[in-house]
């Protein structure tokens, strides 16, 4: 017999948080198993903030169209199978999308990946500390942060899925770790099990004396889940030369046009965006000096300057830079 | 006889554009040297987007006291001295600040540098192409940048002191260099004698499409001197793994609050923000969950699930993300 699935379709792209009816509930038989095809059935479902991204907008992956199943990762057992890798019983962790059974196809763009037995983890650990969640913590920490023992870490949604794993490698690290969380028994959580050296309830009114007196030497990497005012508030504690690890911007995603100020663009398309000032090089201004004075008169650089006479006229100059009237180096003859 | 000075003082902290009195002329004699000190007439000033900074704001440095001469680069001659170092007739850089002569004290945190006579080059070189906005570029291009033969670079304020030396390191280096300026007299100037690929006039509505034309394989380099909307759209035509050099943010600096969109931060303390993804890292996902694994097996690594039972439940799931439901990795049991 046949089985009939269930499934959330997407009906409405969500504004702010989801509205009754933006994923309907549907029926639909079961398909008809083709070879290279396994049938699963879907015992677990990850819960994912990027979802609320598929939902609404183009990103690292197309939106979600308007009447197709739900995106999302799951774990899912296989029924019934005609695919060469997979066998009935098979516990797999892959794309299964928001439904009841998932049709595993040989050729799909997300293979599915079979779950390890291995004592003392259970399967649905895949679907977390192993699995995605746990590996963005694991690479955005070895591979963008970089910890050093005795730096300071800040981690912002630190009791969530990718927090609480990036705040305990930062531990393995031999950093100072400070977790930012919006309940005090979230809060208690870190510090009392998972071993963070301070945890932060940002709805209490003195959160950001709470964050200062909690990083005393300052902030050297910050693991930024939220975006916001908590990561302007982590910014300020930062130290010259810190580190940003932006993962995700959960306070931007239920908000629609976050114009200039939203970062989201610098996850989708990993961009790396690096401030610094010309005074920490002065050290080596003069063989700068002496290779520009080069390219100069090798006429490989040239330069020009809009000159405004008058000492009197330097508070006019100062405007022209900002309605561009100067072409070039703007000086004042005195 | 004792010259008099004139200098212009910080009167009041500007708001937008400067308005008149802001900087307030006043005049005072020039103070005897005591034994350390040199007089020097200022020749030029440096006019730069820094000081509008320095005027509202503690930044890399303090904001200029109410009261004290406005801060400023400058171009000046000694007159007479009693210091051990400089002669008269010697030209120097250094802070004059905006007035007509300046006392150089051998204790100063900022000493003067003596301009070097070179033939070809005038001394207000070491003020533009070979001071602090040309070293600027240098340094910004070389070691934040670093172009590699090829790449797209693109330029905002590309006109300026600092942009169009920034643009013509990129050709020396190779590179495809795109400017953004705000008349076509400067577009002219950046294409027909610095050798810019392509300039374009933000101020004409079209510009999205120029630019994106201009950059027909994307920006590997954001060399950013504006920031809103120019850089905005400059990140949208960026490729993966792009790099943004955040030198200036123009756009920002005559406005008020600029609020947690504003990147000032990221420069005063010289920040390094990094955008990833987990998909980058897929070769590498069993290794890192061994690892995972390991820790977790050990103790060092512990999670906690917030399980939702039932498929129909999954959109108040993924809505608990926002409202901060979940303790730990968030699970639908199916």
């Amino acid at each position: 017999m046949t089985p009939t699935n269930r499934e959330l379709r997407l009906q409405t792209r969500p504004k702010g948080l989801l509205a009754p009816g933006d994923l309907q509930l549907s029926e639909s038989p079961v398909p008809e198993l083709q070879d290279g095809q396994a049938l699963a059935k879907v015992k677990y479902l990850s819960v994912d903030p990027t979802m609320r991204v598929w939902m609404a907008v183009d990103s690292y992956l197309p939106a979600v169209g308007i009447g197709d199943v739900m995106r999302a990762a799951g774990l899912a057992e296989v029924i019934e199978s005609r695919h060469a890798q997979f066998k009935k019983g098979d516990k797999l962790v892959g794309l299964t999308g928001l439904q009841e059974y998932v049709v595993i196809d040989a050729q799909s763009k997300f293979p599915f990946q079979k779950v390890p037995s291995i004592p003392f983890l259970s399967d649905t650990a895949f679907l977390g500390v192993l699995g995605m969640t746990g590996l963005t913590a694991y690479f955005g920490m070895t591979e963008i942060a970089k910890p050093q023992k005795g730096e300071t870490l800040v981690v912002s949604a630190a009791a969530g899925a990718t927090g609480s794993v990036a705040g305990q490698i930062g531990k393995i690290h031999g950093c100072r770790v400070v977790g930012i969380a919006g309940t005090d028994e979230k809060c208690a959580w870190l510090t009392d099990e998972l071993g963070f050296d301070a945890a932060i309830n940002y709805k209490h009114p003195d959160w950001k004396e709470k964050l200062a007196a909690a990083t005393p030497k300052g902030v050297d990497i910050d693991y930024e889940n939220v975006g916001g005012e908590i990561m302007e508030e982590v910014l300020n504690r930062m130290n010259l030369h810190g580190r940003v690890v932006l993962c995700g911007l959960i306070s931007a995603y239920t908000k629609e046009n976050s114009g200039p100020g939203n970062l989201g663009i610098l996850i989708v398309k990993r961009l790396k965006v690096e401030g610094f000032l010309v005074l920490d090089y002065a050290s080596r201004f003069t063989a700068a000096a002496m290779e520009l004075g080069k390219w100069k008169m090798m006429g490989k650089l040239k330069d020009r300057q809009t000159v405004v006479e008058g000492l009197e006229k330097a508070p006019d100059a100062i405007n022209m830079l900002f309605t561009g009237g100067n072409t070039g180096k703007l000086i004042v003859k005195v």
